[in-house]
């Protein structure tokens, strides 16, 4: 029988689930701490999730923007990993039931971060891509590669646009980066690879049901990002939704219809909760409810942070933004409180978020940032995005390459990584073809 | 419906089939040559065949071993590449059946490599790994890191062992080369990931029919590479072959049994020929008999080159050896013949074989080389090997990785990518669990 087999100790055992962005800063915040710390990941690595739409894009090889979290704290001599997923929380007994069998803690902390929001839409769920995980970019690019060789193979004229045409849903920064990504490729891969082609007829749509691109900037963001993209060819909808998606035509809201064989949504985020908790602490956005000290609700020893922990105070009725910094701040402050709950010491700290603010990469030489005090677009903002990302990287062997990369590629005008790796997919084209 | 569209010209056709080292080397020297160049081949990519055993070992990212072909020769006028396997040659109306529809030929080139040679042992093909592709490599690196990850998760010693212990087949240059690679993982990194384990439980077999190692090289490189591997830790077992394989007990032909999860073999390759060819041409080994001009027998417009072509002469009676030396010049010496025929030159040149050497790796500072008038070991036929072979690689970008990865991880001893990535496979392990 399969057993955890997690060595005990007379300290006291924090269980974390889920090695993002908070997980990864909790671990190594409780680096010095008196207790145990126990990572459980479905992954053995790390993702640093805000460039996974570069490897979908060919722009990045995948293992530089991921990282075994046995190497990132092999020498922590307190860190204990495991290759787990979680089942559920039996609260009463400070218990998980996992795949690789049961856990005791004496502190859980849930870190599961967030999960792609189809809002009930099955058709959706199951014909579009996501892009969550690395298999998630890997199965992009796979797919994008594969329809541009079949492309060359028709000589239907529709069939041809439903695999050079592109419907991305969601003008977050994930569909704002895709969007620009395709369409450098367009511009400078795709003519040189597939001369056979008339590169003109890839479109590249994005469609945002709200009135305006990266919603959760400035106006003066939301513009200058509908600017460049529109000048990179790219044909944004804004103020429109998608209605239905057979898995060839997407209808929007205004009746209008797309035909393509890649849809990728990138319209919402859900959070990604853990089976045991009480109903109370689970929002309608799946998100876990906890106090200012990232305490989930009607418990004393679940914590939750990142993504999935909505931070519900006067301040932040709704927590706050479901990105990267908040999930490191409330880690930080997650773990001086838990050195202070080992010692006894009932002075903690509340969280109180530093909105160091928000960016997004639109091509090359174009990007938006918004820092505290100043906004600004364009070239400078862009140098500024990549120095941010690159610096965010895990281990100087991934930054380094990534720096390697970005630098080649800004001079080549090239993206290397245009691989086919894995089992032959079924693509949708031959699958109707089979059924018709 | 699909068709190949590849545009008729009025200059001949040149189809290869397969983009291995022959392949790729022959598309370049038709580069300037008056025909069109039509490549097929199933991956998008090439593959460099002689370093997969590092991205299986975790050393290298997968893709700086592999370079999409459309990316090697986009700007080459007379190129064009299809993503196809070939089912069937109708040499009747110079044809050939692909995935893609048909595609007719003026000359055919058959550059189909080696597939591994189980011997018809169908126990061992179906539970044992191999290391021919890229998704080999991924699949071997998935299973040894899963392994480990089991492996902490047991209190039953033989069970861990099975986890643990590896069995590699085959005391060629792939043999000894995974050897090798797992004993550092043994030595360097696995004692820092897996502190839980006792890392001298870890077994390394190498096991080979003959009665020595790297049996194409001379006595003395046999002698010392048995020395490198056993100073290493490796349980060398020469003149022993395996008899069978249940996917955890490998009984040898000596009546000992080892146990392992994991059976690598790399004991033998034979030819990977497309159906549609004589009898007469196809050797028992599946090797293609060809004449000096690699002509296959029989006929005037097919050739073959490679480890799939067995050129067949007095001086060769039983070909040369399948690797990619041989293909490369084969490739060189043809498509000089080529442009000749295409211009109606009867001066054909037969194809001599230029013998560079050979040499295998064995750990850091550890290989053996043997060139034409000279013979040496150790730290400086280590440093030629990984000059040979960053040079041989296809690509500055490529280069530039392969050289920053040994570089870092000579200073680190470590072994960055040690990454499990796609879907769980399901483990021989659970697999019997789930049988009892």
């Amino acid at each position: 029988m399969k057993s955890a087999q997690i060595p005990k100790t007379d300290k006291p055992r924090v269980v974390i689930v889920g090695g993002g962005f908070g997980g990864l800063q909790l671990v190594k915040s409780l680096s010095n701490a008196d207790c145990q710390v126990v990572l459980l990941d479905k992954h053995n690595h790390h993702t640093f999730q805000p460039l996974l739409y570069q490897v979908a894009t060919s722009g990045l090889e995948t293992s530089s923007i991921i990282y075994p979290f046995r190497k990132a704290f092999g020498k922590q001599k307190n860190f204990i990993f495991r290759f787990a997923e979680v089942q559920k929380i039996i609260t009463e007994t400070n218990t998980l039931e996992t795949s690789v069998g049961e856990i005791s803690y004496d502190y859980l902390v849930i870190a599961t971060g967030a999960t792609t929001n189809y809002y009930g839409m099955k058709e959706i769920e199951e014909r579009s891509f996501a892009l969550k995980t690395i298999e998630d970019a890997i199965k992009l690019r796979n797919h994008v590669l594969r329809n541009f060789e079949e492309a060359v193979l028709t000589s239907n004229d529709e069939q041809r646009n439903s695999l050079m045409d592109y419907v991305i849903v969601g003008g977050g920064p994930t569909g704002v980066e895709v969007a620009g990504a395709l369409a450098e490729l367009k511009k400078h891969v795709f003519p040189i690879d597939y001369k056979e082609l008339n590169i003109v007829e890839m479109d590249i749509h994005l469609v945002e049901a709200s009135p305006r691109l990266l919603g959760a900037m400035s106006e003066e963001s939301s513009k200058k990002s509908l600017e460049y993209l529109q000048k990179m060819g790219v044909k944004v909808h804004v103020g429109i939704s998608v209605k239905s998606y057979d898995g060839y035509t997407v209808t929007l809201s205004n009746g209008e219809k797309l035909i393509s064989q890649t849809l990728l949504w990138a319209a919402g985020v859900a959070g990604n909760p853990v089976a045991g908790l009480n109903e109370q602490a689970i929002l309608p956005n799946k998100r876990i409810k906890t106090d200012a000290f990232n305490k989930v609700e009607g418990y004393q020893n679940i914590f939750a942070i990142g993504d999935i922990a909505a931070v519900t105070t006067e301040a932040t009725p709704k927590g706050h933004p479901m990105v990267a910094q908040p999930a490191i701040q409330q880690a930080v402050n997650l773990a001086k409180n838990l050195k202070k709950i080992f010692k006894k010491d009932t002075t903690l700290k509340p969280f109180t978020y530093k909105d160091l603010g928000s960016m997004a990469t639109i091509g090359r030489n174009k990007a938006v940032v918004e820092l505290t005090f100043v906004k600004f677009q364009g070239f400078f903002a862009w140098v500024t995005w990549l120095f941010v990302h690159l610096m965010a990287l895990v281990g100087f062997r991934n930054r380094f390459f990534v720096f390697f990369s970005w630098f080649s590629s800004y001079f080549s005008y090239d993206k290397s990584n245009r691989l086919i790796i894995g089992d032959k997919e079924q693509t949708i084209h031959e699958h109707q073809q089979n059924n018709t």
